[in-house]
């Protein structure tokens, strides 16, 4: 039994509030467990310029200094820049950048990711919640006559997944959906970015020392059994925002 | 009448969340209007170095890249720094710093206060709400027995008020609390912050044009009545908090 | 009696040397008592990328390292920018910007206010100054052809005034032009900045408490009495600078 | 068959040169294909202030300009940072840090990992050559004395794999180590991190689509291949040095 | 004949104006033809950590947008700390560090030299009056007891010399002073730096092509000759300063 | 006799490879006794914005943190800010920029100088080898009917001279080709870049001290002895570059 009471393969309590930033052209305040960020998609008004043809979507990813304790700086550092990185990689993998071109040429979207309160898992929960955003702005922007369709793949979603040594022992558990406490001291801790039954994107460490291809193969297998879940509550939380 | 239906001396709906980030040492939601600001209250490791005795209460303001339309870049430049001064003396000014003194020597509060959606007012609501943050922050180091008493002078809060051409005029009558579209189009903006009675500080600027002595007095009629309102729903929130 | 002799109503010696700089399209160097300011207005290649008509007026704040005691550091930092910010705003409300266009279009003046020496005051020398600079600058275009008339509408000008108690004792005054000494030990601090018989910015600051309306109105009193004569000093400046 | 003839897991010809930079700790040149980094490893004077025991390795990863074509800009930016947390990450599972600590107290070793030619692969190249370079500066140090033994737990190495779709068609094959010709046009891009049979890191990229479970097994054993074959060659490398 | 009516071997007109600034340590106003420069030196609160023995002195140089037209940028960028560190190697030749040592342990002096207006030489003038600067400065420090003795070895001065084409011709002469007309187009361009008899640094330029042993031979004969006068008229302000 | 052997007037064993980076337009490593450089000469996309007519060569200077002992930092700072100017403008004089205009318009090379190894000399050696590195490019575009000639006036190549105490005595000799070991010891250190007969640039410092003409004729003697040296050995480069 989990330190939270939690089995191995459940998710925490994880909603997606729709539309929560009345301004921004799409949004969504993800929250799992303590975990909550901020998702807001709005149009920049220009693609990068080494971008040939087709639209781009790409994100920023940041930490309010109240988010942890102690407070962290303002900055995001490294860390912050590789999130983004995977952020924006992972939203552009749920979309037909080809056909992100609007009435009056080729669209970009930017995805800002704030997190206003960290317990582990911030970077899913970015992409998990900014997929949400990026179909609200993106359906926005079909409401508004500048897109045709929004141009939408497949959902993508994201869930921490490790190996952690539970009760103090030696014997590692994989263990589904990490907070805080339980990824500080995980033996191996995986990210898996899914779109539909296929994987967009993994990132596995050994924390502390390696990891096998069974164990591997265990901890996929609670990943895939998360974002099940994940895509479910995105689709709910897109119905409630066309209501 | 404003566009919003409210009297010219009518404060817009505003709330504050005590506790609102679980992590942090003191923090509140504040809303005003449109105008949501989270404020975190946290402990700085060190007081700064020019610093000869007592303690120190300084501020962040930032605002999230989706808190505005269109969307804003995440770097504050000079503007985010000159509200951040404002607010840290603001704060300064609600506090007996010769008395934030600890167990273990002078303390340092540093008060993040990060727009989360602007819609006109967010310094004076980051000072108001900050206030809630900072003596909840206060409370918390008193029950945990780093401080003897919470230093506290008087509450401090802050408003908006300006000359604003109702009605596409040319003549101005003076206003409470400008949202953006009255502040765009403002005469003369004025922010007030009190501390009981008495001013703290004053920032008002011409914007289009020059401003009278009664003009000023009007405005500050207005401020210290909307300003007496705050105090009340400062307390109201620090009630709950204590609950 | 205050520690340099003056009355609580009276300026420092302040004297306005226009064309200090000889490079430079407009300047002057203005004293205040041991505060010296060099202040250059020069035309910018192009106005800002946001202004939809007319011209644009900006400044450039900084003080030289050994201008203070102890020195100071080279990077202005955040109270560098708010000044400047001041500065900029003040001196847009002398001039017409629908009217600052030239032969081949609008034009954009940029004020740069360098202290070389600091004793209190910096910034309004910098206002009042550099609105000498500019007004030179624009004769300068009118002389050239390239602007059919300055389109000043009134002199700005301004200076600081504040609460201070005088020989050690508790009770406050209000005195004009206050020096580093006073200044650093006032109750309240407020600069002011005026056009003709108006106020374009009133910045105040309870140093040490806060302040009343009763105070304000000895404040705003005495600036309006130290304003009128700078108006006379800049008037007589520009005047040697046409001969 | 591939471009440059290799069969699907055939590494690039890869050379490690140990003792390339005369004044480093401990260096080493490695070269695969026409991919080619400067690692070499240095004592840092101090181990980072939150570490409470043991010492420390960390990485620093850049391009010269020169190295691409086109010719890049130097600051390496979110990419540069994200490669070298990975490589330093790796280089730490190779060392038991615990016992990283002289006679003077905890070391920190410091590996620069510098591409002078890039085509495809450097940041595996990094972590393969820093190894080498790492256990060389480990060795010296004992042989200076300052340490009693290297403290290695197991050789790391790292490698690419990807599913690319070899001469045009649609059907992807699994590839060992990629060149950047390959890796431009994968549909996944796969770095593995191995230390003896375990993974120390996997980070899988579904550049064009997602990848499935067995396409994941595919590569994970080209990159098993690979890695055994590293192994050797920095084993080869290390004996050289030793002479 | 110059364009300025000087022959070949004459320095423009030159003063040093001791004391400008009256709150630095030491101060001067240096004054070549139009180009003027504020010299002031002050103690920095510590010599740098890698310092073994005995003082230090370092340099800052700057220059003010308004000094040059067009206006420059505020950031001095590579020229100004190419500058600034040939400014402090010079004064560091005037100085014997390992006795510029006091009460309470080694000294270390910054002398800032600002450009307020900009004609050529700005840096020879930098370093011939930051040297009267600095004597005035450590002449204060053993008046205040801090020092016992002023640590000069003897005085250093710098002036530009150059081949240039008179008149629009092919032929060049050496010309001592360049101001900025000569010195743009100057074919070869050399600062010296000299103490007593001998060379400090040398810092010669073929602008347009390459110079001879016989013209670096005439150029250097002028600037024996001009640092021969300048030596005189900082001893001058110095015996000014000292009145 | 020098510590490693060599008469006064001895350049190091200096070695230029040709053509070291395959993936750069030029290339060049450069070898001088232990000082190894890596010289790339890549077209830039557009020339500066400030040029009227003609080309324009640039250069980038930086050193690898591994290159010294101890570890450098990666920041090069105001030192490699000004080694890069030299370089450039010792590079720009091989040049008849007026020429560098190829088919579609003017052209901009940079030449990055990315020191590997560093025993003294660097700068020079980065002159010597980037003029090598420089001619290849030039030499690749007229192959490529970008260029009609190589618009080369002149070989250019730099060398470092200086009077050191042999021996630990006091008396100094000149001394051709400084490594780090003489170069810290050094009373006098003068680089000279040289075209043909004539200088390009010489930049002579006396590090502890002054020096006298006598002093100066000495150095710039064994310089042109070197640097007709260099003169072959780079001819020698670019004749196998061709082959």
């Amino acid at each position: 039994m989990r330190a939270d009471g939690r089995r191995p393969d459940e998710l925490r309590p994880t909603t997606i509030s729709p539309g929560f930033i009345g301004q921004a052209l799409g949004s969504a305040l993800v929250t799992a467990g303590r975990t909550r960020v901020i998702c807001t998609a709005n149009l920049e008004p220009q693609t990068p310029g080494w971008l040939k043809r087709g639209g781009w979507v790409t994100a920023e990813y940041s930490m309010l200094p109240g988010a942890t304790r102690p407070r962290g700086r303002r900055d995001p550092g490294g860390r912050g820049k590789e999130i983004q990185r995977l952020v924006g990689r992972s939203l552009r993998a749920a979309v037909d950048l080809g056909r992100l071109v609007g009435r009056d040429g080729p669209l970009s979207i930017i995805c800002d990711c704030d997190v206003i309160e960290a317990d582990g898992g911030t970077r899913t929960a970015s992409i998990t919640g900014g997929y949400v955003a990026l179909v609200i702005a993106l359906r926005r922007l079909v409401a508004q006559g500048i897109l045709e369709a929004a141009p939408i793949i497949a959902p993508v979603a994201a869930v921490s997944v490790g190996m952690v040594a539970l009760g103090g022992g030696k014997e590692t558990s994989a263990l589904l959906d990490l907070p805080y406490a339980e990824d500080s001291v995980a033996a191996v801790d995986l990210n898996v970015v899914m779109r539909g039954e296929g994987m967009v994107e993994i990132q596995g460490t050994g924390e502390d020392g390696v990891f096998s291809r069974p164990e591997l193969a265990r901890m996929l297998d609670l990943a895939e059994h998360g974002c099940r879940q994940l895509f479910a509550i995105q689709a709910a939380a897109l119905e409630v925002a066309d209501a």
